[in-house]
């Protein structure tokens, strides 16, 4: 025991809170794991010494932990919901898909849905007529501005109500204002859809009260969602967001970035509008996407 | 438009990720709940960025979470063992609970039950018969050394098996190894038990998971808990541990402190034993527990 008296070293100490729980790691641990576990165990202890966390505050987090793990179903991922308005995902997303030549990416969010309808370029994919109509156009190139042909342009977006096709399931149309359009030999894609509108995110969760208590807003600005994909490239996950919306500074996940404000003009030209099947005013939209070499 | 294009601020980026997350808690927020969040936020992006943690590692986090939340119900908290383990509790405990001229406290733990029955000083708890017998007495005293009279010192420990009455309802007689002591007028508490075991924390949930990954003990070393009150006084929480006990330096929880390691004596004391209505060999465990004035 005399040795085990000199050393204090494993019992627990606040000055080296965070040491002891470090050296327990095992010798064998996965060198990738253990870098990680050992910042998150620095981190915890930091905050909690810094901000002095009483006894009430430790079990308010473990109450508000436990809920949003409860909340969480297959229609609902409230965990992620908290990464996104705390900024993590969009930190995690900046730091690995940062390409300076590209189209910056956002965040994927919750309601793509596998296996999305491949329609021809000029599909209007409103299905449910609702809302203001939109043409949307574009190129698919490389860094150079070399287009890429048979690149494929995946869109979805929520209804003039705010709701993806997915969170109304038999209110709206299946496969609502969803569709994946392919580049012709000049790098082209073309499609006809409504303007995007703001909507909140679930907001009778632990999350929204989270918001709520932050004096925050829980409302995402309007935009388009795309996924561009072409064989050689890495993917570009992205979203394109009309500049009128009024949300733009306060999207509640983070997701705004200034390169992915689009060129949305209102158009009261009624030739094009009849050549679109469209009634007048209309919307455009004229948007490129570049896309990097895979690494 | 053109102060926004002119101020990326409101907009996201790696490098001041931390601070556009910030700038967006109200004017109105309780300051307390402003500071915590301030330094959770400020936490968990500086975490990201040290690690550079990757789309998959994030998703891993997500799904962790996840499960640890959906692991709890009225009889687990897997969030409070998940604390427990990463040695979060027991910095919360320390920092909230040092008094240097008292008894230390540790951690509670997940197996208090509310309204232990109370006994006459002597009583034995160790209500079905098993493992080694053991006789505890002491003294509940001031931080100056003077007895208190009518402290109560609430006991409750595993049985020999391992396993607290609650976590084996129909196996264990109820409220086996529980029970309530007030001191007397020279300030003394004793009664009878069974000498405490190690005994692993739950290892079929995500946490059992981490610690196996990361190569640590899932095993508490022995101990019996206490809590003493007595009017005007600051509670004490804590542990007794044995300092035979082969666990010690690899607490899960990290509950032990030197200061608990207790003075446990394996008696032959024939006659004492039969006096105790032991039989011999048995152990004896001799502890004072000092109280400081309400704060």
């Amino acid at each position: 025991m005399a040795d085990k008296k000199a050393n204090r070293y494993p019992y627990f100490a606040a000055e080296t809170s965070a040491e002891v729980v470090i050296a327990r790691i095992g010798a064998d641990v996965d060198p990738r794991f253990r870098e990680v576990m050992t910042a998150v165990i620095r981190h915890l202890h930091a905050l909690v010494k810094e901000v002095r966390l009483t006894d009430d505050e430790w079990m308010a987090a473990i109450q508000f932990l436990t809920k949003t793990g409860q909340m969480c179903s297959d229609w609902r991922q409230e965990f992620i919901l908290l990464s996104d308005t705390l900024g993590v995902s969009m930190l995690v997303d900046t730091l690995n898909h940062s390409h300076s030549e590209t189209t910056e990416n956002t965040v994927l969010g919750p309601f793509y849905v596998a296996n999305p309808p491949h329609y021809e370029n000029g599909r209007n994919i409103c299905l449910d007529g609702k809302g203001e109509p939109m043409v949307v156009r574009g190129r698919v190139t490389d860094t150079s501005g070399a287009p890429i042909v048979g690149a494929t342009v995946d869109a979805w977006q929520t209804n003039e109500d705010g709701f993806y096709d997915v969170q109304q399931k038999g209110v709206q149309p299946e496969m609502n204002l969803r569709g994946v359009f392919t580049t012709n030999d000049r790098g082209e894609y073309w499609f006809r859809s409504a303007k995007p509108r703001w909507y909140p995110i679930p907001g009778d969760g632990p999350v929204g009260a989270m918001l709520a208590a932050m004096g925050r807003s829980n409302i995402r600005p309007a935009h388009v969602h795309f996924i561009v994909r072409a064989a050689g490239y890495d993917d570009v996950v992205t979203h394109v967001f009309p500049p009128d919306c009024p949300y733009l500074d306060t999207d509640a996940v983070f997701g705004v970035k200034e390169s992915l404000i689009g060129d949305f003009q209102r158009s009261e030209d009624k030739a094009e509008a009849d050549r679109l099947g469209f009634p007048a005013p209309f919307w455009t939209l004229n948007w490129d996407f570049a896309l990097a070499k895979a690494r």
